[in-house]
């Protein structure tokens, strides 16, 4: 299997599943480690996460801890701590020793106290003692995002001392280009050195000479402050600093973008009723999830409903309006959740902020206007012509011109509003949206379709 | 307004806003360069789309051109392209010079050939030639992500002529950490120099003898292939060479990230069937992007509405279920709508592939029974007690039973089969399982009802 391509066609990869499993059922320690290490960690972690659990846990157990690695650096959060979870805490502890500072606290964080601590047991005594302190950061914060791994020298020592470093392993890389960072013997923070001065000076230089104020930030800083920082500023790292001035990590660049990505997708997810669900999930956890924003639509539902429920004889005499319900519902539904994508869009670049609330009002109304008259007079000809009944064309016609003016105003502002107050746009604009705008759609269909009565049944 | 401090409350924000106004309309250059200057660039940035758009030309023609780029770098691509357009060319052209490369390439690939041309006119030749060739690469490939500043040196320099460049300018934090790439006299790749490896030699030590063989990508590279690559290997850049060998630009890590994060974006956008609007685009343009999205919608409901045209005797014989049509409607819809995000976000991970097609389903159909008879019995009861008919009931929630096994069914595996068909899944997912479900579940709660007709009329 050696000679196993990384550009896999359809019919391979469904070889390489059976050939996977028989070395697995085989126990073949070599054999498997190949056939992973053939794989990109991409497409590896995939084939893991097609995998039944206890099959997981075999391989990952078998597999020699840097390859284990490698597979947790690449999956997921909520899939990295499960495939950790299920693991015998010996072997955890060994594939967390090889894991990013960062993603072992990630990890910690989202695991029961319990567990977590039969791992840090089996860890050496300072890491886990580290990884403690630093699993009780919030993730979006500078003190979540750091790595403890600072690359930092004594106040005392030469420039020859950091290049000797530099030299001897692999720092820069695993450093992600970090500067190195002066500290006194306390471990205060003095200072950042460039790359540039210290090839400027001899080796005897002490770090003392060229060292720069530094900017620093405290673990409590927050993820859109680092984002302000890092844009204004073209450095790689940034040093995190306790309330005493002691150096304890640095958050990188590269992990803020990833962080961002990840606030992104989250975002994204709750606009689609889900949290951070992965089909290799069980199905029972699966559904309890998926039912827990389901149920709240329930009752959503049930009020929007009940304003038909009020107009049941208008219903009974024009039988042609139950037609047209669900379509200036579902219209202005979509009209609305793009005025809430766009002020998402905006809140999340900066461009928007809750005081802009007049602001995003006067432009949404612009687009309403005109939005509500052509798609109210698209659907006000189809229900003419399709009910041959000019006034069913008006009515419709006009409750979704009205409506898609209260749905693009609602679905502007109420992201700004929530943000306010501090509830999560993203979870929850969606569902009240839709609430607000199928309750007046109905309203307005129904309404009208009262007021013109006797046109409509003549 | 200098002592301004950086972080205004609401108030004082209302202040600069007009003194910003006030600063512009007395032209008042130092004043305005100063205020700009004062805010974050995400801040100042938002300041910038809260004006017209005469304001906004006037005021970046007046701010130093490296003030303006700021301003550029910061702005969503659109943004960027329509505040660099509506400048007068020679202003643009000053603006653009000042951009990263990639920016640049961004921008010139955005505008209409003629506006472009008037600016790419004004700019220095070799850079408006390497312009011209940098935007005709697709942006999602190597070649439409790289930067053309790469940190070359010829084969027969010294190890000292590297250290002389990285201390005379700031080449380490401009190049992003990049290595310095070794080429031969007609510019073709040879090579890679480790810092670790300069540092540890003679300044006099030629290049050609420390240089490894360098990981390089083709522009059409995919940005699939550099995340993976990227993902595998530590450096923070990867050079990109031509058909010939010729070092042709750098794809750096952290702009891959970026563009990751917009690729989210960009998908998030089109789910929730939006563009890259922004509120500062004109209105009519915003109306006919977003009217662009809706008409589809408009023929996809009156084919689904077309299902309750069917049964309108039934419908007039039992009028609460006029009630009940929206709510199956939106409740599959969200159901649906969870199966499509979860495969999306799978697709996106690389943890699916179009030919995991029976295995989404399967795992899709053990959520779907679950959540279907949870979700039935709840509706059901509702509709029992509500209208007081245990028919009823039984209708309502055996068809939204149903119909949520088929929502998450299709939610499931469409977008994996719109992938596999080379459409994009984002775009077309949910308008697609909406018209079905919605066309199923009418059928369902309608057919139901006729056939339970004596039971729910008595």
């Amino acid at each position: 299997m050696s000679e196993q391509s990384k550009h896999d066609d359809t019919e391979n990869l469904e070889t390489f599943e059976d050939a996977l499993q028989t070395a697995l059922d085989a126990a073949d320690e070599t054999q498997l480690t190949e056939m992973v290490d053939s794989l990109s960690s991409q497409e590896a972690l995939r084939q893991v996460s097609l995998m039944e659990p206890v099959d997981r846990d075999e391989l990952m157990t078998m597999l020699p801890p840097e390859s284990a690695a490698e597979l947790i650096e690449e999956a997921p959060a909520e899939l990295a701590v499960t495939m950790i979870k299920s693991l015998n805490s010996t072997v955890a502890a060994k594939i967390m020793e090889e894991l990013h500072t960062d993603t072992q606290a990630d990890i910690v964080q989202d695991m029961e106290a319990q567990g977590s601590e039969a791992i840090l047991a089996e860890m050496e005594t300072e890491r886990a003692d580290n990884l403690r302190i630093l699993s009780q950061y919030d993730p979006d914060t500078a003190g979540g995002l750091m790595e403890l791994e600072a690359f930092s020298f004594q106040i005392d020592q030469t420039v020859g001392a950091v290049l000797k470093r530099l030299i001897a392993d692999d720092s820069f890389e695993r450093h992600r280009g970090q500067h190195p960072y002066i500290v006194d013997e306390s471990g205060k923070l003095l200072g950042v050195v460039s790359l540039r001065d210290m090839l400027r000076s001899r080796r005897a230089v002490k770090l003392a000479d060229i060292l720069h104020q530094p900017i620093s930030v405290l673990p409590e800083t927050s993820q859109e402050a680092l984002v302000d920082l890092f844009d204004e500023n073209p450095f790689l790292g940034i040093p995190v600093v306790n309330a005493s001035g002691i150096l304890i990590g640095v958050v990188s660049r590269i992990e803020l973008a990833e962080a961002e990505l990840e606030r992104a997708e989250h975002d994204s997810l709750a606009r689609q009723q889900i949290g951070d669900e992965l089909r290799s999930m069980p199905t029972l956890l699966r559904s309890r999830r998926r039912l827990a924003w389901l149920s709240s639509n329930i009752v959503l539902n049930i009020i929007a409903a009940s304003v038909i429920s009020a107009y049941e004889e208008t219903l009974a005499a024009v039988i042609a309006i139950a037609i047209f319900l669900p379509m200036v519902s579902d219209m202005s539904g979509c009209s609305g959740n793009q005025a809430v994508g766009v002020s998402m869009r905006e809140l999340s670049l900066g461009l928007t902020r809750p005081v802009d609330l007049f602001h995003v009002l006067r432009k949404e109304l612009g687009v309403g206007i005109i939005n509500g008259i052509v798609l109210g007079i698209l659907i006000g000809i189809v229900a003419w012509v399709w009910k041959d009944n000019a006034f069913l064309g008006l009515v419709i016609g006009m409750a979704l011109a009205m409506n898609t003016l209260i749905a693009v105003s609602i679905g502007g502002t109420v992201p700004l509003i929530l943000k306010n107050f501090g509830i999560d746009p993203a979870v929850a604009s969606g569902p009240l949206l839709t609430t607000v705008t199928d309750m007046a759609g109905f309203f307005l269909v129904l309404s009208l379709a009262t007021l013109f009565m006797p046109q409509l049944i003549s």
